[in-house]
C-alpha cells in the first residue's frame, strides 16, 4: 500500500518550525509495511490544504496528516477535510465530551475557541487525544484511509500508536519490509563505505546505505521479503557481516544512542559515573541522564565554568591553570581525578575546551580544541580532539560529549586497548 | 518567484533521520523574498530523483536541493541532475582540487571513493564546500536555478549563505515579505488566540498565526508590501499591538530562545547565576551555556542526582530529605540556598522533580511533579509545577528547565510581582 505523509502549517513552509512529525510518521508507517512514496508540506491556506488532501488521497491508499487542528482561526485542516471529501462539518458530541473532560481534569476553564475543535466532517470517526484539546479525525473515502492528527508531537505520537497502528495492521498485507540500523562513531562515512564495499551495490536486496549525523555514521539495511520473518532473516544476515566489517567502531543499533549504550554498559557492570564539565556546560551529564533509570549509575556532575569553580570543586591547582591554561590536557586530567575523588564514583569523565564561536587562540588553541579525560578502573586516559573550526558551538559541544561517552564505552566494553 | 525545497535520501523518506535542512532552507528562502510553494522528499532511487528534479524545476524558478552528494554508491543526486537536464557527468578539475585540498588540510589520506564527488554535469558551476568533501552544484536550465547542496547541515548552511544568497539576491524582485515572530511562555495557545482576536482574521494583511512548541507559544506576523520597508512597517505596527495584548507572557522575538533572553538580561544587569539540578540532570546549565559568551554570567552548576550529593555539595540536611522527600518544595529551597551560598553567584536556580517514566508515587507525587526555586536579589521563590503524565521524560525535563529560566527572566525583568 502506498502512503503519503502530509504536514500542514505556515510555520513549516516558511521554515519557522522544524517538522519532526513527518520523519517519525514515515518511520512508523514503513515499519508497518506501508510504502511511503513521498512527503508533502503545505501552508495554512484553505485552497492549498484542500488540494493537498485531495491529491494525496487520490494517489495513495493511506495518508497521515498532521497540523491545523488547533483552536485558532489559522487552523484550517477541519475545513480542508470537509471540502476535499464533500462531507460538511458538524459538532461531534463525543469530541466535545473529550475536550470538556480534559479541561475538567486540568482544573482549567474551557475557552469558547476550544469548542470549534469538536467540529468533525459528517461520517468521520473521532480519534481520542489523551494529551490535548484537539481530537483527531479518521476519514475513509474513495479507497483511501486518512488520519488527521494534531501537530503537537507528543499528542500526535500517542494517538498514532493507540488508534492508527491497529487500523493499519488490519489493512496491510503483501510484501514485508525489515529495516535494521547500526551506528558507528570515530570513523568517517567514506571509510565505512570502503569497508562495506559490494554490500552497497544499488540493485541488491537487502539495500545497504549510510548516512552521517553529528559524527555518527549510521548503516541502514532495508530487506524485503514475502513474509515478515523472511525479510527479517535477510536483514539479520547482513547485520552480522556489517558488524564484522566495522568492528569496535560500532556502538549500537536501532534506537540506541551513545548515552543509552553507555548507560546499559554501566548498569550491566554495576558501576557508577560522575562528570566534570567546562565547555560542554552540563551537556554530557544531560545526555547521561536523558536515559530513564540513569539514577542507578549517575552520581553527580560538576559544571566548572569559571576557573575558581575548577579549584573550589575539583581541587585543580590555580598554578596548573596558570601554567597550562584551562584548556589543556593537564587541567583535563586534574579535573577528572578531582571529580572521581570527590564523588566516589567508579568512573569519572571530564571535558575542557573551546566551544566557540570566540575564545580561540590560534595556532595553539583554536576554536574546536577540546581535551577529554576518563578516570577509573584501567587508569587515567586523556584525549585531545580538534573539531574543525567550521563546526558551530552546538556541534563542537555535542561532538565533545560524544567523544567522552565513546571513551567510556570502549573502556567498559574492554575494547579500549584495540580501538 | 516560486521555489521548491527538495530533500533526497532514503533515510528521510523512511524517517530514520529528521530533515532539519528543509525548514532551515525554507526560512532563508522566504526571507529572501522567494515564495516557497512546497517541500518534497524522495528516496535514494535514480528514477524518483530524476523525476523530482525535473518536476520541481519545471514548476518553479528556484529549487534548493539537499542530499545525495556523498561518496558512497547510494548517493545518486549527481546522476539525477545529469539525467534530468541532459548534461552528462564529467570530472571537474576545480571540484577535484577542492576535495584534495580538504584532505591535505586534515592531514588524512583521500579515499578512492571521494574522487566520484568531483563528477559534475557538464556546464554546471561548482559550489565550494569549505567544511566537507562534497562540492555543491549550481545548474541554470530552462529558466530555473537549481542549487544542489550536501545533506550535512553545517556544510549545507555555509554553502547556501556564501554562494546561493548572493545569486538569489540578484534575481529576486517584486513583492517583499517581512516575517516577525514573538514568543510567549506560561500561557496556552487558545488564550493567546482569544487575546489576539480579530488580528488573526484569515484575509488580513499582515497574516497573524500561532504555533506551539514545547510550551512556547509563537505568534507569527507575515506582512506583504510593495517594498521591503513597506512590508516591515506593516509587520512592526502589528508587533506593537501583539506585545501589548500579551504583556509579560512575551519573553522574546525572532531567533530569541528563553536561554538567550535570560543571558541578555543577566549580562545587562551585570549579575551572575549558578544552578543546582536533580531531575533535569544538567539540562538547565546546558541551556544557559548554549549561549555564546555565557562565561560572562554563568559561574558553576551542581548536578545532585543522588541524595548524598545534595547533602555533600549543597548542604541539604539528610533529615529534610527524610521528612519531605527529595522531590519537595522544602528540598528545592534548601538546594537553591546551598547553591547560591557555595557559588557566590548573584542568583541561583534549583530543580528537583520526577521526570519519569517511572519513579512516581501518585497521588501525592506523580510523574511530572517538579519543584523549582530561585534565590537572589528579591528573596527566595519556590514554585510547584505539575506537567501532565502524558508528557515524555524529555518533555518534562525541557519544560522544567523552561519554567526555571522563566522565573529568572521575570525576576530580572522586574515583572515578577505582576506576572
Amino acid at each position: 500500500m502506498n502512503a503519503y505523509v502530509l504536514s500542514i502549517g505556515t510555520e513549516l513552509t516558511t521554515g519557522q518550525v522544524v517538522d519532526t512529525n513527518a520523519g517519525w510518521l514515515a518511520a512508523e508507517m514503513t515499519r508497518l509495511g506501508l510504502r511511503v512514496v513521498g512527503h508533502r508540506t503545505v501552508a495554512d491556506d484553505p485552497e492549498r490544504i484542500r488540494l493537498a488532501i485531495a491529491e494525496t488521497m487520490a494517489s495513495s491508499e493511506f495518508v497521515a496528516c498532521t497540523g491545523g487542528l488547533g483552536p485558532t482561526p489559522d487552523d484550517l485542516t477541519r475545513q480542508g477535510l470537509a471540502d476535499a471529501t464533500g462531507c460538511p462539518l458538524e459538532e461531534n458530541a463525543e469530541a466535545l465530551r473529550q475536550i470538556e473532560a480534559l479541561f475538567a481534569r486540568l482544573q482549567r476553564p474551557m475557552g469558547d475557541l476550544n469548542r470549534v475543535q469538536a467540529m468533525i466532517p459528517r461520517g468521520a470517526n473521532v480519534i481520542a487525544n489523551p494529551g490535548g484539546t484537539a481530537p483527531g479525525i479518521h476519514i475513509r473515502h474513495d479507497g483511501c484511509e486518512l488520519f488527521s492528527l494534531p501537530g503537537v508531537p507528543s499528542e500526535m505520537r500517542v494517538m498514532f500508536l493507540q488508534y492508527v497502528v491497529p487500523v493499519v495492521s488490519d489493512l496491510a498485507g503483501g510484501v514485508r519490509t525489515a529495516i535494521r540500523r547500526i551506528h558507528c562513531f570515530g570513523i568517517g562515512e567514506a571509510k565505512v563505505g570502503e569497508r562495506l564495499g559490494d554490500l552497497m551495490a544499488p540493485d541488491r536486496n537487502p539495500a545497504v546505505g549510510t548516512s552521517a549525523t553529528e559524527g555518527v555514521i549510521t548503516v541502514r539495511v532495508v530487506a524485503r521479503g514475502g513474509t515478515e520473518s523472511e525479510a527479517e532473516d535477510l536483514a539479520e544476515q547482513d547485520l552480522v557481516v556489517v558488524r564484522d566489517l566495522l568492528g569496535s567502531a560500532v556502538f549500537g543499533s536501532g534506537t540506541d544512542s551513545m548515552e543509552s549504550v553507555v548507560g546499559r554498559l554501566l548498569r550491566e557492570a554495576g558501576v557508577t559515573v560522575s562528570t566534570a564539565e567546562s565547555c560542554t556546560g552540563g551537556l554530557l551529564a544531560k545526555r547521561l541522564t536523558d536515559v530513564a533509570g540513569s539514577s542507578a549509575y549517575f552520581r553527580r556532575g560538576f559544571i566548572t565554568y569559571s576557573n575558581a569553580s575548577k579549584t573550589d570543586l575539583l581541587d585543580v591547582s590555580p598554578e596548573l591553570i596558570e601554567d597550562f591554561g584551562a584548556v589543556s590536557g593537564e587541567v583535563a586530567e586534574a579535573m577528572v581525578v578531582g571529580c572521581r575523588r570527590s564523588s566516589e564514583a567508579d568512573f569519572a569523565l571530564a571535558i575542557t575546551g573551546i566551544a566557540g564561536p570566540t575564545g580561540g587562540q590560534p595556532p595553539d588553541k583554536p576554536v574546536g580544541l577540546v581535551y577529554l579525560a576518563l578516570a577509573g578502573e584501567g587508569g587515567v586516559e586523556v584525549k585531545r580532539a580538534l573539531f574543525g573550526e567550521h563546526l558551530s558551538r552546538a556541534a563542537v559541544r555535542h561532538r565533545a560529549a560524544s567523544v567522552a561517552l565513546n571513551m567510556l564505552r570502549l573502556r567498559l566494553d574492554g575494547a579500549g586497548a584495540s580501538a
